[in-house]
Parts: C-alpha cells; structure tokens; sequence
C-alpha cells in the first residue's frame, strides 16, 4: 500500500542520514513525521533561531536599540515558532519517548525560563526597577537541543566526556603553577626588585599565581622574567624550568587528553551510527519484504524497490537508480534479501558523478562552424597547458598592478584589460567545454572564477559611473572593487597540484568545520550575555576626532595609567553584543589577554579576572584544542 | 672458542641496544669493537663534546673571558680525542663501510674545517686583522654524527623526510599571507589611519606583510588590529578571517604534516630496526650453533647460551638468568633452535623486577625485638592508609607555613619541627621496609624524598650556623633551602592514584625527551653563534644601580624611542652565549618576538629580520611541533 511505502522510505530516509527519531508507525504520525523533515521547516526553525540570537543586537545594551515592546513581540514570535516545532514533534513520536529525552525536557524549561524571565523584565521595567535579562544566556542552548543539532549534541558528549580526564591534568596543571609560584615568592619576593612601573616585583602570592598562569599562555613573556633576569641571569632559568613544564609539555599534555578521549568518542559513536543505521534498514526490508519462493527467504521485488528509491530520493536519475539496483542485484535475479537490501542507505550516499559525454550546444546547432579547423584548433589552444600558464602569468601581472598605486591613471586603466582578459577566459572555456559540465556541483574553482570576475565587472562599472557622473567615489563600492580584485588571484592556486590536494582537503573538512563553528557560538554568546551584564558601559570607546580628553582613559578614571588604556583598547570592550564578539576572539586568540583582563578588573573588581581565567580555560585548553584534534584527524584520514 | 663467544656476545648486544655497526669480525678488530663500546669511552666522548661546545663560554664575546691560546688549546685537545676515536672507529670496522658511511665523512670534514678555521683565525688575530670563528657553528654537528648519535640522527631523518611536504603548505600558506596583506593595503592603507604612535598605519607592502606574519604567531593581536578597528568593526572582520585562516587552520596543517610525517617515518624506521635486530641475532645464532642430533635443525645448548648472556650482561643474577633460558626453552630439551635464540635479545631488554621477600635486616639481628607487639603495631600503623593522609595533611600546613612570612620567629624554628617531622617519617619506613627494597632502582618517590629532606636539613643547619656565628646570611645557601623546601611539597602528588599516572607517563617519555633537547641544542648553537656574530655588542645592558643614562637606551642611540627600549629588553642581546640562549629560549616562546627582532633591526638592519623569521620557520613551526607530536604519540601508546 501506499502507506508502506512511505513508512520504508522513511526508514530508508532516516538511515540514510542518519537521523535517530523513533517516530510512531500510524499512518498519521508517518505523514506527520514527512511534513516534519521537510526542509523548508527546518530552513524556518533555524531561521527563526537566527532571529532570537540576533535580538542581542536590538536589545539593551544594544547595537542598534530599538524599544522593548519590539524585541519582546518578536522574541515570543520565536517562543511560538518553536512550541509549534516541538508540538509537532510530541505528535509524531510515541508520548513515552517524548517525555524520557532530554533535549525535549530541555527546550521545555528553556521555553518557560524565557517566558518567566521576560514577563519579570517588563514587570520590573514598566515600575522602573533594576532589571536583568539573565535568560539570554538560555537561547544559544536552542541550537543544541532541536532535533536537527544532532552533530552539535555529538560534540558537546564527546567534550563532557574528555572533561574527567581534563579536569585531573588541569589539577596536577594547577598544583604545578602553585608550587612554582610558592617558589617564585621565596626567591624573588624579598629582593626588593621592581617592575618597569616601579611596582614591588613578586612579592603578592596570588598576583604571582596570576601572572605565572599568564606565563603559561605565554602572553606576558619574557616581561613578567625581565626585573629577575636583570638581576642575575639564574633567574631565568627558574622561568626556562616553568615554561617547559608548563606552556610546552602540559598543554600538549592537555591535546593528547583531548584528541585521544575525541577519537575514543568518535570510534564508539561511528560504531552506534552504524547499528543504527543497520536496524532502521532491517525495519524497512520487514515492511517490503514478500515471500517469493518455498523455502527462500523473505524478499523485495525491483518495483517495489524502485517505488521506496523514487520516494527517498525524488531527484535521482533513472540511470543511477539502475545503476544502484545492478550493484545490490549482483545475480540478475530481479529481486534482493536482506542483507543487499541493508547496503541501500550507504548507496544512496555515494556520489555518483556521471560524465556524460553531452555534445557542446554550438555542436548541435551548427556543427559546420563548430568543428571547422580554425574552431577546433582553438578548442586544442584552450585545452593545452600552455594556455594555463599564460594566465597564470597574466595573474601575477595583474597582482603587481594592483600592488602598485591605483591614482596613476595607466595603471587605473589597466584594470578594463584585466578584466577583459577574464572574461574572455571564461568565454572561451565557455565555448570549448559544454556550459552545463563546466557549471558542474564539483566545479568549484569555475563558480569562484565566474562569479568572482562577474561582481567586479559589475562594480567597477558602477564605480565608474559614479565617478564620472558625479565625481564622487563611494568608498564601500572600492573597498568591494579592491577586494574581488584581489580574490580573482586565489585562482593561481588551482593549477598547482600539490595545493590542490591541500585546499581539496580543507574544503572536504568544511561542513565538520561548520559544526564547530555552532560549537564556539554557543559558548561565546553565553560568555558574551554574561560579559555585557557584568562589565557593560565600564569602558568607552570615543571616536579620535570627538576630542574628548576621557578618550585617553576609556572614560574611565580608574583606567588612568594602565597598559588598558594606553595601548588604546578602549574598544575593545562589552558594550555591545557585536564588541563582545570581537573580544571575546581576542581572548581566544590569548595574546594581550591579561591586559585586556586587568583593564576590565580595574574598572570593577580583581575578581573579574575569574571570567577571563574561566574563558581560557574552557575555550582556549578545551575546544581549541578539539579543534586542533579535529582538523588532525581529519587531515590524517583524507591526505 | 672464546673469540666466538666474543662475538655472539657482541652481536646479541648490538641487537639489544640496536646499535647497527657492521664490524669487522676478525678477533682483533672484535676486541677492538668492545673496548670501543666500553662505557667510560663513550663518557669521554660526550664529556670531551660538551667541552668543546662550552668553549663558547670563554671566547670571544665571552662571559667569562680566556685568552685566545687557551681556548685554542682546549680546542685542540677536544679534536685529537675525535679523531682518535673515529681512527678508533676505522679500525673496528672494514674499510670499504667507513668510507661510505656519510657520518664519517662528516667528522672528518668538520675536523679539517675546524682545524684550517682555527690556523686562519690565529693567524689574523696575530697580524691584528678582524677575524671571525665561523667553524663554531659546526660544533653541534660532532653531538649528530659520532656513532652514539643514532636517536639525533634519527629525528633530524625525521624532519629531513617532512620537509617537502611541510614546505608546500608553507608556500601556500605565504601565498595567503601575501594575498590577505596586497588586500589590507587596498582597504587599508589610503585612509590615512595611525597607529599608536602616530605612524602611518599599513601603507608599505613589505611592512604589512611582516605585521600579519607576525600576526600569525598571534604575537601583536589585537594591537595591530586596533587602528582599523577603531575606524570601523567591519575591518575586524578581516582580522578575524586572517587569523581563523592563518593561524588555526594552517597552523593545525602544520602540526598535521609534521605529525603524520612523524608517525610514517617511526613506523618505517621500527621496522628496520626490527629486521636489523633479527640478522644480528641469526649471526650470533651462526656462530654458537651445533648439530645436535641427525635431521634436527641447529641448536644452542645451554651452556653456551649462559656463556654468551653472562659476557652479554654480567650483572644479571643466576636465577634471572635462568627464569629467561626456561622461557626460551619451554619444552625442556637442553638446548634451543634459531627461532628461540633469536627473541633472547628483546627478553634482555624486559626489566625483571626481582620481589625478593627478603626479610628486614632488624628481623635477622634481634628478632625477639622486631616481632614483638609494640614493633608489629607500629609496623602496621606506619602501612595504614591514614599514616599517608596525616603525612599529606602536614605537607599542605607546611606549604601555608612556606607562604607566611619567615622573619617571624615562630614561622622560622617551625621548619625544624617540619624537618623533624620528615625526617622520622623516613626512618620510620626504613624500619618498616626492607632498606634495599626501599632504595630500589624504581622507587623513585623514595630516592625523592631522601634526598630532599636530607639537603634541606643539611643546608638548614649550615645557614643557622652561619647566621649564628657572624650574623651573616648567605643568599645564595637561603636560596637553595627555600628551592628544597617547596620542592619537598611536591610528594603529595604521590599520594593520588589519578596523579600518579600522569606523572609515570610523563617520567617514562623523559629519555625521549632528552635526544629532543640534543635536537634543539644543536638548533640553538648554530643559530646562537650566528647571532654573536651578527649582533654582539649592538644592545648592552647596564646594571640598574650603574646609573648610566645610555642604560635607558641599551646604549645604543639608535633604540631611543623604540617599544625595545621602553620595555627594558636590553639584557635580551647576543653578547654572550648565555644570553643569547635565553633570548632564542624567549624567541621559542613567540611573545613579543616581532618587539626583539624589530629591535635587532634598528642597531643594524631591517634584513635583520629574516634572522628572526628564520628561526621562527624552522623551531617554532618545525621543531616544536615535532616536539608535540612526539609527546601526543608518546602519550597515545602509555596513557
Ligand atoms: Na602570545
């Protein structure tokens, strides 16, 4: 029946990606279950997080501020948007199974935090109290809890599950930079040195905990050795000593914990995939299967199979599915068992590149013109090598052009030669390949190439019109020119094997990337929510040409005379969502972070400094260093 | 015979320490092969290297200065002992493999060098000519090729073997840093920006290029970014794309290259030893082999096979050596075939570690004492779980005590108290534990803490004498019994199961470890004498109490105003070995790196910079990250 097939194909479906739903088998539910993974609602759900992670740009303290009655309608526009979402999904998995998972449970006490916490805001606002947006914290968590986040739940486990390990290494870490300090007090504390600020040098415990913990992300190198190296050279072996300790053999100490406990995860979670996967095909077989003949086993017939392919994978050529049914009906018998059956999710992912040898269109039109000799010999010019290094030397031309100063009128002019060069490149691989081969899925250097070249066709145009109509330059128009100028050059690295294979490797570790990418953003926007309400307003930032003596200390008295201030990071502060962002990448980046720190513990309280040690710690030692462990893997299985 | 005992003898040896010599097998030259392989030989060796690369010390520009005779002297002696020893060595071996074996010539060539540097150097000298000692910097080169360097050789095979594909992705990834820099000229460098000191901000191509490679190192984040930051946020996202580009992705390359690189090479070079190991044993079993019985294959009886072991390792026990023959011979025949004799040299690298329940010496002496009820409980109380946790509950009030202030009388004689306390816990033990068991070759933590609470004691009483007797305090003996103390905290660490895992670990890849500091001695030499040669005297440092105004300036015009000066680095010069090293050690580390070689390159010239970049290349992205992998590797297989 109808019915059936849909229930395999979603069987077959699920296997196929992956996707781990234990969803009720009436048909109701299976219909339920299709509407569910339709993409379009998951574009809408992840657009509709989009929205509510974005609402930290409207809200206080806000990029652009816009009223609270506005952010608060469209956050419970969210709000809806994902009850909805988890309704719909309590309908089509059994009550039981719904109840018992946490990510449901978690968007729940998400949903009514949200809820609670705003109706408390506007309460507290509408009577003018104090009143804080702790939520916000909560939203980043969305991403991780929907059905979808699957890859992002993953790692999340495999970080809960390297953390008792980490923590014990962070311990022995810890007791280290402890007993080092202790000894830093001793020798260094009661020899009356000083700072290059004239401070007393050593002779705080805790300040020297902070500063050796610096050490060791080696920020405030050789500076904190500096006052005990001029005062005898013995000194700074003490430091060679902590620096090979504790920067060089614990923190790779800290990536062999991580990256050994990642692929132990990774093994043990491919192995569940795969049982996964394995059962779900099982189910389908059972609900095809048919008995053909006494004493064989079960079967499913080519139609039927056909039917559910066609069901799972609309867009699949019938030449491919043929090609898939030969592959699992090796013995021509017209219909498979169980175990050919199991193999279809794992086909169905295997891209199939077919080269068809379609003639060029100018081919079929006029074949006279198009195979006369002139044409054809063309065809070879194009096609040789030859033709390769010319541009690639007209590339690198063109790059000293645009590293030489664009007032010059020549070189201003030499830009329409460039580009003309460009696109007759593209018009002439145009007219020898077939167009529809060349704009091929895997053509990726084609699509940067024509889509490169194109835009800064197009904007120089509008440049120049702008410039002779009017006289005016936009300086965003340039900026644009300048930049698709300078991308068009990338292309010189496609016709060098070797970094072909390298750039094919890191664009094959993209969408992992992408994972990651969510990954950090969870943990920022937590960090950056929390930053804004503990240190937000405490620095300003005042434009050069706005005079205002405060600029000099980030309006800030307290940061008078602190390397804060003086090495002018006074935009670098939590003010705003987008601020908050750029430094918490700078923390990641770790260099200047104990000046960033203490700039933010003077204007506060010394204790401030926990959130930035909390930062390093938790981004710096842990998920950096899973990323590290990522792209090594990575690497090692695809170079 | 006893030649060929000699000879299985030494061929089971050179299996087990895989030493791969391919001697001469006459008796004589034998004879000559085991005196070469005589420990004290080998001492002298490496102390007569280490003279020999200390000779930097006393030369020109020296810390403590000789006259030119002198170190030309000790030089002289250092070359005749490595040429006796390679004509020791061309005696061993035939003559044909000498004169093919590259490391020879290497000596050679290093011998005459050094020697024609030397006769051209005092020669100029004498005539009062500039003249430079530019043979030093093959001094490091003896560590690589005398014969004991086989592990050095090793590692740099290892890098020689990454090599290519490490410089391909360093291509690209300059081709990267040169494209981002041509477009932060474009963006950046027409909109009259300023850094901090008032300069132009990313206006010459050659400049930026060098601020985003030192921006790679993360060394001047976020400074470099602040100028355009502060002009616009959309500019820090340029800087975010560099940096996430640049230094994470290509940096994870790198540590991926060379980690791979690493692993296939080991993998490659185990199994040679592997096979080489295997020959060697079948050559010793071809000399001792008999013919036992008719059609049987060739034996080793049991007599000979002891002969050889007791020549092999002499200080191996009888019943050791009998537990090894009855794992050869497990079926108790007398005598062993190939396949059995040849595992004998991996059985001799297995540590037996012999539980002898000898019994304590007290019990032999008075036993009547020893088992009496009072001696027994106290036994037990000092085995008792909770004799350990008062222990460490006395160390950590030892390190509050540590912390307070020691010119308090009280806080001052609790160290007796303290050290009374350590001490009766250790004779405690000796009472309880069998003294020879006790110091066994494995008790680490024993040894420890002997020989800590046994110093501290003896340097407390010497610095209470002194004080007592003249009133004086020696810093120095102050020094060291402050270093003991905190060091003797350090056994707590013991007492945690979790903990001492990490730390086995971490002990038993220190012999590793070690050939990595030869690797990065030699690194350090070479580039330290070129680094003498180039900048000694150009940076000097005053004593603080001189007060010399030129010591604001290093002494060195050139540096006023320079970020060099202003953060007093001048003790960070090449004007001795000693601080050349410690300023490579703070190169190693990368922070502010771009802040020392910007410096170098105002007393002499911008090139200077390519120096620092060198180094930068070839020990921080080369070296250290062989350095990493070998300790994730290392950790991968003992974890
Ligand atoms: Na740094």
């Amino acid at each position: 029946t109808k019915e059936d097939f849909d229930l395999a194909a979603i069987y077959v479906s699920d296997a196929q990606y992956n996707r781990n739903i234990f969803f009720d088998t009436s048909p109701q539910a299976v219909r339920l279950y299709l509407l569910y993974n339709h993409w379009f609602l998951k574009v809408l759900l992840y657009f509709f997080i989009l929205v509510d992670l974005s609402l930290a740009v409207f809200e206080e303290p806000a990029v652009f501020p816009l009223p609270i009655w506005a952010t608060m309608l469209v956050e419970l526009l969210c709000l809806l948007v994902f009850t909805i979402r988890l309704v719909h999904y309590a309908k089509v998995i059994p009550r039981d199974k719904f109840w018992k998972d946490p990510k449901n449970i978690c968007i729940i006490v998400i949903l009514m935090l949200t809820l609670a916490d705003m109706i408390i805001y506007g309460a507290l606002k509408a009577t003018n109290y104090y009143a804080l947006r702790w939520s916000r914290v909560l939203r980043p968590l969305l991403l991780v809890n929907v059905t979808e986040g699957r890859q992002l739940r993953r790692a999340f486990r495999s970080i809960r599950n390297a953390l008792p390990q980490i923590f014990y290494v962070f311990l022995l870490f810890m007791f280290s930079v402890l007993i080092f300090s202790l000894m830093a007090l001793k020798l260094l504390g009661k020899r009356g040195l000083k700072t290059i600020d004239g401070a007393p040098y050593f002779t705080n415990y805790l300040e020297i905990v902070f500063d050796l913990y610096v050490l060791v992300t080696t920020a405030n190198s050789p500076d904190v050795m500096m006052p005990a190296y001029n005062a005898s050279f013995l000194f700074a072996i003490f430091f060679i000593m902590y620096i090979l300790i504790n920067t060089y053999i614990f923190m790779s100490v800290f990536l062999a914990v991580v990256y050994n406990n990642y692929k132990k995860y990774l093994k043990e979670e491919v192995r569940q995939l795969v049982r996964a996967k394995r059962h779900k095909m099982v189910r389908a077989f059972a609900v095809l299967q048919e008995q053909r003949e006494e004493g064989g086993g079960p079967v499913v017939t080519q139609a039927n199979w056909n039917q559910v392919v066609r069901l799972v994978q609309p867009d699949i050529s019938n030449a491919h599915r043929e090609l898939l049914w030969s592959v699992c009906d090796d013995n021509n018998q017209g219909s498979i068992g169980k175990v050919a059956f199991v193999q279809l999710a794992d086909l169905l992912n295997i891209e199939v590149i077919t080269l068809k040898s379609r003639p060029h269109p100018f081919h079929s039109v006029c074949p006279a013109f198009y195979l006369s000799a002139p044409s054809r010999l063309l065809c070879r010019m194009v096609q040789h090598r030859a033709f390769v290094i010319v541009y690639d030397i007209i590339i690198l031309v063109n790059a000293i052009f645009i590293g030489l100063d664009e007032e010059n009128p020549m070189i201003a002019n030499s830009e329409w030669v460039f580009l003309a060069l460009y696109l007759l490149e593209i018009l002439l691989k145009l007219y020898v390949f077939e167009p529809r081969a060349f704009f091929s899925r895997h053509s990726f250097w084609n699509w940067f190439d024509t889509i490169i070249v194109i835009s800064a066709l197009i904007a120089t145009i509008v440049n120049s019109a702008m410039k002779s109509s009017g006289g005016y330059t936009s300086r965003q128009i340039l900026d644009i020119v300048f930049i698709l100028r300078v991308l068009r050059l990338i292309r010189v690295v496609d016709s060098i094997k070797r970094f072909r294979t390298i750039i094919n490797t890191l664009i094959r570790i993209g969408p992992a990337i992408l994972t990651f990418g969510q990954l950090i953003i969870v943990v920022y926007y937590v960090f950056a929510m929390v930053g804004m309400e503990l240190f937000k307003g405490k620095v300003k930032f005042y434009e050069k040409d706005s005079g205002n003596p405060a600029g000099a200390y980030c309006g800030n008295p307290l940061l008078q005379g602190t390397d804060f201030a003086k090495l002018n990071y006074c935009k670098n502060n939590f003010n705003n969502v987008v601020s908050s962002f750029i430094l918490l990448v700078e923390l990641t980046v770790v260099n200047q972070w104990h000046v960033l720190s203490s700039g933010f513990a003077a204007v506060t309280h010394v204790s401030a400094r926990i959130f930035f040690i909390l930062f390093h710690i938790l981004v710096v030692i842990v998920i950096i260093n899973i990323f590290v462990a990522f792209v090594l893997e990575a690497f090692f299985v695809e170079y």
